[in-house]
């Protein structure tokens, strides 16, 4: 399971301080502890409404590149920001994300194909998200054969069918279960699965529980990279207890702490 | 999900004990709070090597219904405990189990059919446990044919593909799940499906762990019913948690405790 962590993120509070006021230290013990619990790539994100979103991930790609090699996954919607950043990675970076609209799509292809970069594409376009399974598995197979036509390596495509929060639309977990399902078929090999998995808690009570045992459910499915919090001590242990379940590591007495280690 | 407290059996040493010394108490302590924590059977045995099995049986079964109405599942591998047993019961219960072979098949079905009983059968013949998906799934329909046959409606059908400890058959909780998803294709209703679950985890570090995750990844595949420990709140948690985002229970803030309540 490829997991890239999730908290380094505007939308947190004390990410947004950080990027404010130019504090690495915040940032960069978030890398760290999220390296350490098992993340194989730190996502980063500036958050909502910066004046100049360039130079803040910038910044946030330097304070992290201080204290970990880990691949970084720059977390825009932004063309102008992807654009500009990912040619200045080096390494193997993950540009996260563009849509399923051909045009938007073509660019991102040819932008990853150029940078030696891996792609997050969401089954989404200009009508939104698809409410049911087979409008996902359309735009999947779209985002398949576009990377194909472009040169996109499939180990190199992530396709996300975006979860949406169970308490106000209780019928989408199962649909994305469904969609990964047929997803995993569309070619051999087939793409990465990934999810941004917080949404599917988003404002519900007993998110932690919820998230652990929706990303079961998706490993299940075929999902095999996530978005999510490595600091989760329980998400982790199910991760690895899961790929336990689905022989994709060894048994053994101290499989948790040894799966812990090898991460 | 249909949970069957698995707590009330002779492998336990207090069990052993209580049916030894004629003491009603920790059984009707059992029986209680396994159906308190939503258990909607309870699975009775009386362990290995009694002199009297029927007489032990029909003990536990006499202590169990001074406190509670739940549907007994009656656990012997003994064709003549169960012949003798079910009979005496009344109500609809539960027998557990019979194997695939033709013959015995043949005589289990008769039984549930006359008693009004349900019943559990195991994906097992006399070349023992199959390795493999392909046999658990033949067997499964030779079941499910000879259930059609002797007229016993799916809904009181139990099949148990049989998992095994994870520790030393590590392929297997994946060959079982491939042998859940198309066993749920058999027949239109399909029959329950139904794990002894406790077993994945039989002398693993990390049992709980390792029973809630393999429940979870059960369900995801087709899972409906489970012989397990409802006295484990994490397990039953996850149980909730699944049929949520099965949308199986409506969201509410409160769902762990408005389903707890329910059940």
């Amino acid at each position: 399971m490829y997991v890239i962590g999730e908290r380094i993120n505007g939308m947190f509070k004390n990410v947004r301080q950080a990027i404010e006021e130019g504090d690495k230290t915040v940032i960069q013990d978030l890398a760290r502890s999220q390296v350490e619990a098992g993340a194989q790539s730190l996502d980063l994100n500036v958050g909502p409404a910066k004046a100049d979103p360039v130079k803040a991930m910038l910044w946030l790609i330097d304070a992290v590149r201080e204290v970990t090699d880990a691949t970084l996954t720059v977390d825009s919607p932004k063309w102008d920001v992807q654009k500009e950043v990912i040619p200045q990675l080096g390494g193997e970076p993950i540009i996260n994300s563009s849509k399923a609209d051909p045009e938007e799509l073509e660019q991102y292809v040819g932008l990853a194909v150029e940078t030696n970069a891996s792609l997050v594409a969401l089954t989404l376009d200009r009508q939104g998200v698809p409410a049911d399974v087979e409008k996902r598995v359309e735009l999947g197979a779209q985002i398949g054969a576009m990377a194909m036509d472009g040169g996109l390596p499939m180990e190199r495509l992530f396709i996300d069918p975006i979860i949406l929060p169970v308490n106000v639309a209780q019928q989408q977990p199962e649909v994305v279960l469904k969609a990964l399902q047929q997803l995993k078929l569309l070619s051999d090999p087939p793409p990465h699965l990934i999810l941004g998995l917080s949404n599917v808690s988003q404002k519900c009570n007993h998110r932690t529980l919820i998230n652990r045992i929706y990303l079961v459910m998706a490993m299940t499915a075929g999902l095999d990279a996530v978005i999510a919090d490595p600091l989760d001590t329980e998400l982790m242990n199910a991760v690895i207890t899961t790929e336990l379940l689905q022989e994709k590591a060894i048994y053994c007495d101290s499989f948790l702490d040894a799966q812990r280690m090898r991460r």
